[in-house]
């Protein structure tokens, strides 16, 4: 493991950061620039039913400006753990994460961690970009805000409206 | 600190992701290659009643398998801000972690942060393990679920049944 | 991104790390290290009203030993996904965190997740230290622990009082 090998680590943990970051402060056209034109995606969450899956960049945001764009809804993903694993310039990822996701008027919190498995390609203007992302899921709870009265929640800033 | 120092540390942080994986994800077999054979180990938890300390390999795999094993419990860590020192051979790492303990069966979930304070050493394999872990307890609570009525908790997948 | 930057990354990340783990277990003196002289903070969190800004190391270590220094509070901060970028003595820095404060004999909880954007400096002494604080909420929530009569928080080891 040499020092190119450690700089390419790097530079792949910080796409997999501003992907992650653009989510939660919902910068879609930002986020564009962190995945694969024909990246896919499975989101596997319990709460939205089936595992959902995308195929090309533009599926991807599609679903997440309408399901995370409005200001209704607050999402935190906090990643760490990354095992990665480079071939030439292709690598794999895998990363734990927490995620919590508050829909306030809904009165509803849904809080789960996981493991991502992820895929990641390097472009050729030299740029590492997500190819894949999925994940397997430890658990994921569900809960009304209505069962604790005393609970408060405040955004700061509020949310952006969603940018179609 | 060079090439081969920043490699170092690298490893080490993959031994611990790995460990923290397989304890999450039940991999008893994969998670043994993650420790030395006389390896040492203090769980604090309050939850457990007074720390228990395990010598050698077996014995901790013996007691993760026992308490951790069954698919009634799911577990996650989270741990990072790794601050690690290398001398030679060996190696001390601290990090801070969150972890959560979910039998939903009994109705009960255990939170807790704390600070993990560990020893690596590198074999003769070239491979670094994790010598002794052990952590310092910022907090720890325990709760019922009744109390809150709307809660649902699912898993996915199921977690796998004991292999001892 | 030769072994140099990579390296710089390092010692960056480790100030942040020490700075952190500081401020849980309270250890004022160590953490005084960590920030320049003339170092600024901006602590946005709503709970506290206002966002409240502190310039120099000592304004900012009596805010932190008031507020936080008794055996009463007990924090917990998980900082990742560190985006740094580094300008040869200085560099910025963006990290997502999520935090909690347990106040337990006031029976309050507060939670959150942010974004740090921070800048750092190197000194004289070569070290590297954080030269600005602060952060962009995603979300924060109180409650009072009253609404789940079943919980129980430990502290393990209890908080060390204050040392004005």
């Amino acid at each position: 493991m040499d020092a190119t090998h450690l700089a390419t680590l790097e530079h792949i943990k910080r796409a997999k950061y501003r992907y992650l970051r653009c989510v939660d402060l919902k910068r879609w056209d930002e986020l564009a620039d962190t995945l694969t034109p024909d990246a896919t995606a499975e989101y596997g969450t319990p709460a939205l039913g089936k595992t959902l899956s995308f195929t090309g960049r533009d599926e991807i945001l599609d679903f997440l400006r309408n399901t995370l764009g409005g200001d209704a809804i607050v999402t935190t993903h906090s990643a760490g753990q990354p095992e990665i694993d480079i071939d030439g310039d292709t690598a794999t990822g895998t990363w734990h994460f927490d995620d919590k996701v508050i829909a306030a008027e809904h009165h509803t919190v849904i809080t789960g961690s996981a493991f991502y498995e992820d895929r990641y390609e390097r472009g050729d203007d030299g740029t590492w970009r997500i190819a894949h992302t999925g994940y397997l899921r430890l658990y994921e709870t569900t809960m009304s805000t209505k069962d604790i009265p005393s609970l408060t929640i405040t955004t700061n800033p509020p949310a952006p409206t969603a940018t179609h």
